[in-house]
Protein backbone atom coordinates (compact mmCIF):
# COMPACT_ATOMS: atom_id res chain seq x y z
CA UNK A 1 0.00 0.00 0.00
CA UNK A 2 1.65 3.54 -1.14
CA UNK A 3 -0.10 6.90 -0.06
CA UNK A 4 0.52 8.94 -2.54
CA UNK A 5 0.69 12.93 -2.02
CA UNK A 6 -0.27 15.30 -4.64
CA UNK A 7 -0.88 18.78 -5.54
CA UNK A 8 -3.57 20.33 -8.18
CA UNK A 9 -4.51 23.50 -9.52
CA UNK A 10 -7.75 23.72 -10.79
CA UNK A 11 -10.22 26.40 -12.21
CA UNK A 12 -13.63 25.98 -10.12
CA UNK A 13 -15.83 27.43 -12.52
CA UNK A 14 -17.21 24.06 -13.58
CA UNK A 15 -17.31 22.19 -10.50
CA UNK A 16 -19.74 22.73 -7.56
CA UNK A 17 -16.24 22.95 -5.05
CA UNK A 18 -14.29 19.68 -3.90
CA UNK A 19 -16.67 17.90 -1.98
CA UNK A 20 -18.06 14.49 -3.75
CA UNK A 21 -21.96 15.67 -3.85
CA UNK A 22 -24.94 13.71 -5.39
CA UNK A 23 -26.18 16.04 -7.72
CA UNK A 24 -23.53 18.28 -8.77
CA UNK A 25 -19.76 17.37 -9.96
CA UNK A 26 -16.92 17.93 -7.79
CA UNK A 27 -13.06 17.88 -7.83
CA UNK A 28 -13.06 15.56 -5.98
CA UNK A 29 -15.26 12.88 -7.95
CA UNK A 30 -13.27 13.78 -11.38
CA UNK A 31 -10.08 12.75 -9.91
CA UNK A 32 -11.38 9.46 -8.19
CA UNK A 33 -12.93 8.08 -12.01
CA UNK A 34 -9.36 9.29 -13.53
CA UNK A 35 -7.43 7.44 -10.45
CA UNK A 36 -9.98 4.64 -11.48
CA UNK A 37 -9.25 4.79 -15.24
CA UNK A 38 -5.56 5.13 -14.94
CA UNK A 39 -4.93 2.18 -12.25
CA UNK A 40 -8.31 0.24 -11.84
CA UNK A 41 -8.35 0.76 -8.46
CA UNK A 42 -11.65 2.86 -6.59
CA UNK A 43 -10.21 5.21 -4.49
CA UNK A 44 -11.40 7.75 -2.24
CA UNK A 45 -9.16 10.90 -1.89
CA UNK A 46 -8.67 12.99 0.88
CA UNK A 47 -8.64 16.75 -0.05
CA UNK A 48 -6.80 19.56 2.24
CA UNK A 49 -10.04 21.48 2.08
CA UNK A 50 -13.69 21.35 1.05
CA UNK A 51 -13.72 24.24 -1.44
CA UNK A 52 -17.15 26.20 -2.68
CA UNK A 53 -18.68 26.22 -6.22
CA UNK A 54 -16.89 28.51 -8.28
CA UNK A 55 -13.57 28.79 -6.02
CA UNK A 56 -9.94 27.48 -7.55
CA UNK A 57 -7.03 26.58 -6.23
CA UNK A 58 -3.35 26.92 -7.63
CA UNK A 59 -2.22 24.17 -4.80
CA UNK A 60 -4.55 22.06 -3.25
CA UNK A 61 -3.35 18.96 -1.88
CA UNK A 62 -4.84 15.81 -1.60
CA UNK A 63 -3.85 12.00 -0.59
CA UNK A 64 -5.22 8.71 -1.12
CA UNK A 65 -3.94 5.33 -0.33
CA UNK A 66 -3.03 2.93 -3.36
CA UNK A 67 -1.82 -0.66 -4.00
CA UNK A 68 -0.17 -0.37 -7.10
CA UNK A 69 3.32 -0.34 -8.59
CA UNK A 70 3.28 2.80 -10.47
CA UNK A 71 5.29 5.97 -10.16
CA UNK A 72 4.94 9.70 -8.74
CA UNK A 73 6.06 10.20 -12.74
CA UNK A 74 3.33 8.02 -13.87
CA UNK A 75 0.85 9.39 -11.46
CA UNK A 76 1.16 13.25 -12.65
CA UNK A 77 1.81 12.29 -16.37
CA UNK A 78 -1.23 9.47 -16.16
CA UNK A 79 -3.81 11.22 -14.16
CA UNK A 80 -3.49 14.70 -16.28
CA UNK A 81 -4.13 12.63 -19.65
CA UNK A 82 -7.40 11.38 -17.93
CA UNK A 83 -8.46 14.57 -16.56
CA UNK A 84 -9.57 17.16 -18.01
CA UNK A 85 -8.36 20.96 -18.62
CA UNK A 86 -9.49 22.55 -15.95
CA UNK A 87 -8.00 20.26 -13.48
CA UNK A 88 -4.20 19.46 -13.33
CA UNK A 89 -2.06 17.66 -10.77
CA UNK A 90 1.75 19.60 -10.38
CA UNK A 91 3.25 17.42 -8.31
CA UNK A 92 3.61 14.29 -6.72
CA UNK A 93 5.04 12.74 -3.61
CA UNK A 94 5.53 9.31 -1.73
CA UNK A 95 4.05 10.18 2.35
CA UNK A 96 3.99 7.91 5.21
CA UNK A 97 1.00 5.66 5.62
CA UNK A 98 -0.92 7.59 8.12
CA UNK A 99 -0.50 11.08 6.07
CA UNK A 100 -4.10 12.78 5.89
CA UNK A 101 -4.23 16.21 3.65
CA UNK A 102 -7.55 17.55 5.69
CA UNK A 103 -6.74 16.35 9.86
CA UNK A 104 -2.57 17.02 9.57
CA UNK A 105 -3.00 20.83 7.79
CA UNK A 106 -1.41 23.37 9.61
CA UNK A 107 -2.20 25.92 7.63
CA UNK A 108 -3.55 27.81 4.34
CA UNK A 109 -2.50 30.59 2.03
CA UNK A 110 -5.62 32.39 -0.17
CA UNK A 111 -6.08 35.17 -2.52
CA UNK A 112 -9.02 36.86 -3.73
CA UNK A 113 -8.79 39.04 -6.67
CA UNK A 114 -11.10 41.64 -7.64
CA UNK A 115 -11.08 43.61 -10.98
CA UNK A 116 -11.49 47.04 -9.84
CA UNK A 117 -12.88 48.92 -12.61
CA UNK A 118 -15.83 50.54 -14.82
CA UNK A 119 -15.34 48.33 -17.59
CA UNK A 120 -15.87 44.62 -17.51
CA UNK A 121 -12.63 42.90 -18.69
CA UNK A 122 -13.54 39.32 -20.73
CA UNK A 123 -10.65 37.65 -19.78
CA UNK A 124 -11.68 37.81 -16.08
CA UNK A 125 -14.70 36.77 -15.86
CA UNK A 126 -14.64 33.71 -14.04
CA UNK A 127 -11.53 34.17 -12.37
CA UNK A 128 -11.97 37.78 -10.72
CA UNK A 129 -14.58 39.40 -9.12
CA UNK A 130 -15.55 43.08 -10.79
CA UNK A 131 -16.04 46.03 -8.71
CA UNK A 132 -15.96 49.64 -10.29
CA UNK A 133 -16.03 51.78 -6.67
CA UNK A 134 -12.16 53.02 -6.58
CA UNK A 135 -10.60 51.01 -4.01
CA UNK A 136 -7.90 52.06 -1.64
CA UNK A 137 -5.50 49.34 -1.44
CA UNK A 138 -3.32 50.65 0.84
CA UNK A 139 -5.92 51.97 3.90
CA UNK A 140 -7.58 48.50 3.52
CA UNK A 141 -4.07 46.96 3.75
CA UNK A 142 -3.88 49.08 6.99
CA UNK A 143 -7.13 48.08 8.33
CA UNK A 144 -6.57 44.28 7.61
CA UNK A 145 -4.09 44.22 10.20
CA UNK A 146 -6.64 44.41 12.54
CA UNK A 147 -7.51 40.70 11.45
CA UNK A 148 -4.22 39.35 12.30
CA UNK A 149 -3.65 37.55 15.13
CA UNK A 150 -5.77 34.91 17.32
CA UNK A 151 -9.39 35.63 17.52
CA UNK A 152 -12.67 34.63 17.62
CA UNK A 153 -14.37 34.78 14.02
CA UNK A 154 -17.25 34.10 14.41
CA UNK A 155 -18.82 37.45 13.15
CA UNK A 156 -17.08 36.49 9.93
CA UNK A 157 -18.55 33.02 9.21
CA UNK A 158 -21.23 31.74 7.40
CA UNK A 159 -24.47 31.68 9.13
CA UNK A 160 -24.58 28.10 8.34
CA UNK A 161 -21.01 27.59 10.26
CA UNK A 162 -22.10 24.69 12.27
CA UNK A 163 -18.40 24.92 14.30
CA UNK A 164 -18.30 25.37 17.69
CA UNK A 165 -14.72 26.14 18.23
CA UNK A 166 -14.32 29.61 15.85
CA UNK A 167 -11.51 30.96 16.96
CA UNK A 168 -8.72 31.21 14.24
CA UNK A 169 -5.01 32.26 14.22
CA UNK A 170 -4.62 34.71 10.92
CA UNK A 171 -0.70 34.72 10.29
CA UNK A 172 -0.68 37.68 7.66
CA UNK A 173 -3.33 39.84 5.68
CA UNK A 174 -1.95 41.93 2.74
CA UNK A 175 -3.55 43.95 -0.18
CA UNK A 176 -2.17 45.35 -2.76
CA UNK A 177 -2.80 46.53 -6.49
CA UNK A 178 -1.42 45.36 -9.99
CA UNK A 179 -3.34 47.43 -12.44
CA UNK A 180 -6.25 46.81 -12.44
CA UNK A 181 -6.51 44.00 -9.76
CA UNK A 182 -6.56 44.67 -6.47
CA UNK A 183 -4.89 41.51 -4.49
CA UNK A 184 -5.56 40.54 -0.73
CA UNK A 185 -3.40 37.77 0.58
CA UNK A 186 -4.51 35.95 3.72
CA UNK A 187 -2.95 32.59 5.34
CA UNK A 188 -3.83 31.26 8.92
CA UNK A 189 -4.06 27.98 10.98
CA UNK A 190 -7.79 27.53 9.36
CA UNK A 191 -10.69 28.76 8.02
CA UNK A 192 -14.22 28.99 8.87
CA UNK A 193 -16.95 28.81 6.32
CA UNK A 194 -16.87 31.82 3.88
CA UNK A 195 -14.34 33.90 6.26
CA UNK A 196 -11.95 34.86 3.62
CA UNK A 197 -14.99 36.04 1.50
CA UNK A 198 -16.71 37.52 4.30
CA UNK A 199 -13.35 39.37 5.66
CA UNK A 200 -12.96 40.53 2.32
CA UNK A 201 -16.77 42.05 1.97
CA UNK A 202 -15.64 43.68 5.09
CA UNK A 203 -12.91 45.16 3.55
CA UNK A 204 -14.76 46.11 0.62
CA UNK A 205 -17.52 47.71 2.94
CA UNK A 206 -14.89 49.93 5.11
CA UNK A 207 -13.98 51.13 0.72
CA UNK A 208 -17.21 52.10 1.04
CA UNK A 209 -17.49 53.98 3.91
CA UNK A 210 -20.25 51.82 5.38
CA UNK A 211 -17.75 50.09 8.19
CA UNK A 212 -15.73 52.26 9.77
CA UNK A 213 -11.89 51.80 8.83
CA UNK A 214 -11.23 51.17 12.46
CA UNK A 215 -13.57 48.91 13.56
CA UNK A 216 -13.02 45.23 13.00
CA UNK A 217 -11.80 44.73 16.39
CA UNK A 218 -15.55 45.94 17.14
CA UNK A 219 -17.27 43.52 15.49
CA UNK A 220 -15.22 40.56 15.71
CA UNK A 221 -15.86 41.01 19.45
CA UNK A 222 -19.56 41.49 19.08
CA UNK A 223 -19.05 38.13 17.20
CA UNK A 224 -22.05 39.05 14.77
CA UNK A 225 -22.24 37.93 11.20
CA UNK A 226 -24.74 40.93 10.36
CA UNK A 227 -21.91 43.84 11.36
CA UNK A 228 -19.75 42.44 8.86
CA UNK A 229 -19.51 42.78 4.91
CA UNK A 230 -20.97 41.06 2.78
CA UNK A 231 -19.90 37.75 1.41
CA UNK A 232 -18.13 38.65 -2.04
CA UNK A 233 -18.34 35.86 -5.08
CA UNK A 234 -16.70 32.83 -4.97
CA UNK A 235 -15.29 33.34 -8.70
CA UNK A 236 -12.52 35.51 -7.29
CA UNK A 237 -11.00 33.24 -4.33
CA UNK A 238 -8.00 31.10 -4.93
CA UNK A 239 -6.76 28.12 -2.32
CA UNK A 240 -3.25 29.67 -2.48
CA UNK A 241 -0.87 27.15 -0.65
CA UNK A 242 -1.40 24.73 2.22
CA UNK A 243 1.01 23.98 5.12
CA UNK A 244 1.63 20.92 6.69
CA UNK A 245 4.01 20.59 9.86
CA UNK A 246 7.62 19.94 8.86
CA UNK A 247 7.54 16.49 10.71
CA UNK A 248 4.51 14.80 9.24
CA UNK A 249 6.27 15.59 5.37
CA UNK A 250 7.40 13.74 2.86
CA UNK A 251 8.84 10.22 3.31
CA UNK A 252 10.86 10.10 0.00
CA UNK A 253 11.33 11.90 -3.24
CA UNK A 254 11.64 9.50 -6.67
CA UNK B 1 -27.18 59.85 -38.59
CA UNK B 2 -23.97 58.87 -36.49
CA UNK B 3 -21.50 56.61 -37.15
CA UNK B 4 -20.41 55.00 -34.12
CA UNK B 5 -16.90 53.17 -33.42
CA UNK B 6 -16.42 51.26 -30.71
CA UNK B 7 -13.38 49.09 -29.31
CA UNK B 8 -14.50 45.34 -27.98
CA UNK B 9 -12.37 42.76 -26.41
CA UNK B 10 -13.82 39.63 -26.18
CA UNK B 11 -12.66 35.70 -25.38
CA UNK B 12 -13.69 33.95 -28.20
CA UNK B 13 -13.82 30.56 -26.55
CA UNK B 14 -17.74 30.14 -26.67
CA UNK B 15 -17.20 31.79 -30.25
CA UNK B 16 -17.51 30.97 -34.21
CA UNK B 17 -15.63 33.71 -34.70
CA UNK B 18 -16.20 37.55 -35.34
CA UNK B 19 -18.41 36.80 -38.86
CA UNK B 20 -22.48 36.26 -38.32
CA UNK B 21 -23.01 32.60 -39.39
CA UNK B 22 -25.94 30.51 -40.09
CA UNK B 23 -25.41 27.60 -37.56
CA UNK B 24 -23.06 28.97 -35.21
CA UNK B 25 -22.90 32.21 -32.68
CA UNK B 26 -20.60 34.99 -33.79
CA UNK B 27 -19.35 37.90 -31.82
CA UNK B 28 -20.71 40.06 -34.32
CA UNK B 29 -24.98 38.39 -33.84
CA UNK B 30 -24.27 38.94 -30.02
CA UNK B 31 -23.42 42.47 -30.04
CA UNK B 32 -25.90 43.56 -33.54
CA UNK B 33 -28.56 41.72 -30.82
CA UNK B 34 -27.56 43.81 -28.13
CA UNK B 35 -27.31 47.24 -30.31
CA UNK B 36 -31.12 46.24 -31.00
CA UNK B 37 -32.02 45.37 -27.06
CA UNK B 38 -30.81 48.80 -25.80
CA UNK B 39 -31.51 51.25 -29.14
CA UNK B 40 -34.81 49.35 -30.69
CA UNK B 41 -32.61 49.52 -33.84
CA UNK B 42 -31.81 47.01 -36.50
CA UNK B 43 -28.17 47.44 -37.31
CA UNK B 44 -24.81 45.71 -39.05
CA UNK B 45 -21.78 46.00 -37.24
CA UNK B 46 -19.01 46.07 -39.61
CA UNK B 47 -15.84 44.06 -37.86
CA UNK B 48 -12.03 45.30 -38.74
CA UNK B 49 -11.75 41.97 -39.03
CA UNK B 50 -12.78 37.85 -39.74
CA UNK B 51 -11.01 36.22 -36.50
CA UNK B 52 -11.58 32.35 -36.06
CA UNK B 53 -13.14 30.29 -34.07
CA UNK B 54 -11.76 30.56 -30.48
CA UNK B 55 -9.56 33.37 -31.40
CA UNK B 56 -9.33 36.15 -28.80
CA UNK B 57 -9.74 40.08 -29.16
CA UNK B 58 -7.80 43.02 -26.68
CA UNK B 59 -9.02 45.80 -28.77
CA UNK B 60 -11.41 44.31 -31.88
CA UNK B 61 -12.52 47.71 -34.03
CA UNK B 62 -16.34 47.77 -35.50
CA UNK B 63 -18.17 50.85 -36.60
CA UNK B 64 -21.99 51.22 -37.04
CA UNK B 65 -24.42 53.94 -38.41
CA UNK B 66 -27.69 54.26 -36.34
CA UNK B 67 -30.58 57.31 -35.87
CA UNK B 68 -30.27 57.76 -32.23
CA UNK B 69 -29.54 60.32 -29.97
CA UNK B 70 -27.82 58.13 -27.75
CA UNK B 71 -23.94 59.24 -26.41
CA UNK B 72 -20.68 57.47 -26.57
CA UNK B 73 -21.16 56.86 -22.45
CA UNK B 74 -24.13 55.38 -23.17
CA UNK B 75 -23.31 53.02 -25.67
CA UNK B 76 -20.32 52.01 -23.45
CA UNK B 77 -22.39 50.92 -20.53
CA UNK B 78 -25.63 50.34 -22.37
CA UNK B 79 -24.10 47.61 -24.42
CA UNK B 80 -22.08 46.30 -21.88
CA UNK B 81 -24.83 45.86 -19.51
CA UNK B 82 -26.38 44.08 -22.30
CA UNK B 83 -23.52 42.00 -23.64
CA UNK B 84 -22.29 38.55 -21.50
CA UNK B 85 -19.04 38.57 -19.29
CA UNK B 86 -17.25 37.65 -21.91
CA UNK B 87 -17.58 40.45 -24.60
CA UNK B 88 -16.97 43.82 -23.76
CA UNK B 89 -17.07 47.26 -25.14
CA UNK B 90 -14.08 48.94 -23.54
CA UNK B 91 -14.27 52.74 -25.93
CA UNK B 92 -16.81 54.27 -28.13
CA UNK B 93 -15.99 57.88 -30.14
CA UNK B 94 -18.28 58.92 -33.23
CA UNK B 95 -16.29 59.04 -36.63
CA UNK B 96 -17.45 60.60 -40.20
CA UNK B 97 -20.22 58.53 -41.75
CA UNK B 98 -17.48 57.19 -44.31
CA UNK B 99 -15.96 55.54 -41.60
CA UNK B 100 -15.22 51.55 -42.20
CA UNK B 101 -13.82 49.60 -39.61
CA UNK B 102 -12.66 46.62 -42.43
CA UNK B 103 -11.84 48.77 -45.62
CA UNK B 104 -10.13 51.72 -43.93
CA UNK B 105 -7.74 49.79 -41.26
CA UNK B 106 -4.06 50.10 -42.45
CA UNK B 107 -2.65 47.16 -39.81
CA UNK B 108 -3.32 45.16 -37.24
CA UNK B 109 -0.86 43.54 -34.59
CA UNK B 110 -1.52 40.29 -33.32
CA UNK B 111 -0.04 38.37 -30.24
CA UNK B 112 0.30 34.48 -29.82
CA UNK B 113 0.56 33.09 -26.30
CA UNK B 114 2.55 29.57 -26.11
CA UNK B 115 2.15 27.89 -22.67
CA UNK B 116 5.92 26.08 -22.50
CA UNK B 117 5.37 23.39 -20.03
CA UNK B 118 5.40 19.87 -19.58
CA UNK B 119 2.53 20.08 -16.99
CA UNK B 120 -1.38 21.92 -17.86
CA UNK B 121 -2.17 24.77 -16.19
CA UNK B 122 -6.28 24.95 -15.60
CA UNK B 123 -6.18 29.46 -15.86
CA UNK B 124 -5.05 28.95 -19.44
CA UNK B 125 -6.85 26.25 -20.54
CA UNK B 126 -8.52 28.41 -23.75
CA UNK B 127 -6.43 31.00 -23.22
CA UNK B 128 -3.14 29.51 -24.77
CA UNK B 129 -1.61 26.58 -26.74
CA UNK B 130 0.29 24.31 -24.41
CA UNK B 131 3.54 23.26 -26.43
CA UNK B 132 5.98 21.02 -24.00
CA UNK B 133 8.83 21.27 -25.83
CA UNK B 134 11.65 23.71 -24.54
CA UNK B 135 11.57 26.92 -26.23
CA UNK B 136 14.68 28.90 -27.24
CA UNK B 137 12.66 32.18 -27.33
CA UNK B 138 16.36 34.17 -28.48
CA UNK B 139 16.70 31.55 -31.42
CA UNK B 140 13.25 32.43 -32.66
CA UNK B 141 13.18 35.57 -32.22
CA UNK B 142 16.20 35.79 -34.63
CA UNK B 143 14.75 33.72 -37.07
CA UNK B 144 11.31 35.61 -37.07
CA UNK B 145 13.18 38.78 -38.49
CA UNK B 146 12.80 36.83 -41.74
CA UNK B 147 9.27 37.74 -41.69
CA UNK B 148 9.47 41.75 -41.27
CA UNK B 149 9.12 43.44 -45.17
CA UNK B 150 7.11 42.97 -47.56
CA UNK B 151 6.75 39.46 -49.22
CA UNK B 152 4.40 37.36 -50.95
CA UNK B 153 3.32 35.38 -47.75
CA UNK B 154 1.33 32.72 -49.97
CA UNK B 155 3.40 29.91 -48.41
CA UNK B 156 2.11 31.23 -45.17
CA UNK B 157 -1.75 31.28 -45.89
CA UNK B 158 -4.11 28.53 -45.74
CA UNK B 159 -5.01 26.75 -48.52
CA UNK B 160 -8.69 27.64 -47.96
CA UNK B 161 -7.39 31.33 -48.82
CA UNK B 162 -8.89 32.59 -52.06
CA UNK B 163 -7.01 35.65 -52.16
CA UNK B 164 -5.29 36.85 -55.38
CA UNK B 165 -2.81 39.43 -54.15
CA UNK B 166 -0.82 37.34 -51.32
CA UNK B 167 1.62 39.69 -50.92
CA UNK B 168 1.74 41.72 -47.45
CA UNK B 169 4.45 43.31 -44.96
CA UNK B 170 5.38 43.00 -41.54
CA UNK B 171 6.30 45.57 -39.84
CA UNK B 172 7.57 44.14 -36.23
CA UNK B 173 7.68 40.16 -35.12
CA UNK B 174 9.29 39.64 -31.72
CA UNK B 175 9.30 36.79 -29.25
CA UNK B 176 9.51 37.00 -25.84
CA UNK B 177 9.45 35.00 -22.74
CA UNK B 178 7.41 35.52 -19.73
CA UNK B 179 7.93 33.00 -16.94
CA UNK B 180 6.56 29.68 -18.81
CA UNK B 181 4.84 31.90 -21.49
CA UNK B 182 6.40 32.13 -24.90
CA UNK B 183 4.48 35.53 -26.43
CA UNK B 184 4.57 36.28 -30.34
CA UNK B 185 3.78 39.34 -31.30
CA UNK B 186 3.62 40.73 -34.87
CA UNK B 187 1.89 43.66 -36.53
CA UNK B 188 1.79 44.38 -39.79
CA UNK B 189 -0.60 46.07 -42.79
CA UNK B 190 -2.47 43.17 -43.69
CA UNK B 191 -2.36 39.04 -42.81
CA UNK B 192 -4.21 36.09 -45.00
CA UNK B 193 -6.42 33.49 -43.42
CA UNK B 194 -4.34 31.82 -41.02
CA UNK B 195 -1.08 33.52 -41.76
CA UNK B 196 -0.05 34.32 -38.09
CA UNK B 197 -0.80 30.95 -36.73
CA UNK B 198 1.29 29.48 -39.66
CA UNK B 199 4.05 31.96 -39.06
CA UNK B 200 4.32 30.52 -35.40
CA UNK B 201 3.96 27.22 -36.33
CA UNK B 202 6.79 28.06 -38.88
CA UNK B 203 8.72 29.11 -35.87
CA UNK B 204 7.77 26.29 -33.38
CA UNK B 205 8.73 23.47 -36.64
CA UNK B 206 11.93 25.55 -36.46
CA UNK B 207 12.71 25.23 -32.54
CA UNK B 208 11.85 21.62 -32.47
CA UNK B 209 15.44 21.22 -35.72
CA UNK B 210 12.21 20.67 -38.45
CA UNK B 211 13.22 23.62 -40.59
CA UNK B 212 16.43 25.23 -40.37
CA UNK B 213 16.83 28.56 -38.60
CA UNK B 214 17.89 30.19 -41.86
CA UNK B 215 14.79 28.48 -43.87
CA UNK B 216 12.32 31.27 -43.89
CA UNK B 217 13.09 33.30 -46.98
CA UNK B 218 13.43 29.83 -48.62
CA UNK B 219 9.96 28.77 -47.61
CA UNK B 220 8.27 32.35 -48.80
CA UNK B 221 10.35 32.56 -51.88
CA UNK B 222 8.77 28.51 -52.81
CA UNK B 223 5.04 30.18 -52.32
CA UNK B 224 4.24 26.40 -51.11
CA UNK B 225 2.05 26.01 -47.93
CA UNK B 226 3.35 22.55 -47.30
CA UNK B 227 7.32 23.86 -46.65
CA UNK B 228 6.17 25.83 -43.53
CA UNK B 229 4.88 24.45 -39.95
CA UNK B 230 1.68 23.08 -38.67
CA UNK B 231 -1.11 25.75 -37.89
CA UNK B 232 -1.20 26.23 -34.24
CA UNK B 233 -4.52 25.90 -32.67
CA UNK B 234 -6.66 29.21 -32.16
CA UNK B 235 -7.29 29.41 -28.32
CA UNK B 236 -3.31 31.25 -28.34
CA UNK B 237 -4.23 33.93 -30.80
CA UNK B 238 -4.96 37.91 -29.78
CA UNK B 239 -5.96 40.49 -32.10
CA UNK B 240 -4.25 42.85 -29.56
CA UNK B 241 -4.53 46.54 -32.03
CA UNK B 242 -5.96 47.32 -35.02
CA UNK B 243 -4.37 50.82 -36.58
CA UNK B 244 -6.19 53.88 -39.00
CA UNK B 245 -5.15 56.27 -40.60
CA UNK B 246 -5.07 59.53 -39.17
CA UNK B 247 -6.35 61.43 -41.60
CA UNK B 248 -9.35 58.98 -41.04
CA UNK B 249 -9.44 59.16 -37.67
CA UNK B 250 -12.40 60.70 -35.22
CA UNK B 251 -14.60 63.11 -35.75
CA UNK B 252 -14.82 64.08 -32.37
CA UNK B 253 -14.89 63.51 -29.02
CA UNK B 254 -17.28 63.26 -26.36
Amino acid sequence: MTNFRIILAYNGTAYHGWQRQNNALAVQQVLEEAILSLTGQTVTVNGCSRTDAGVHARRFCASFLIESTITCRGIVFGLNSKLPDDISVLECEKVPLDFHARYMCSGKEYEYIIHNSEIKNPFYKDTAYRSWFPIDEKKLDKAAQDFVGTHDFKAMCSTDCTKENTVRTIFSFHVRREGELVIFTVSGDGFLYNMVRIMVGTLIFINEGKIGETQIPDILASKDRTRGGKTVPPQGLYLNEVYYDKDKGSEQGE
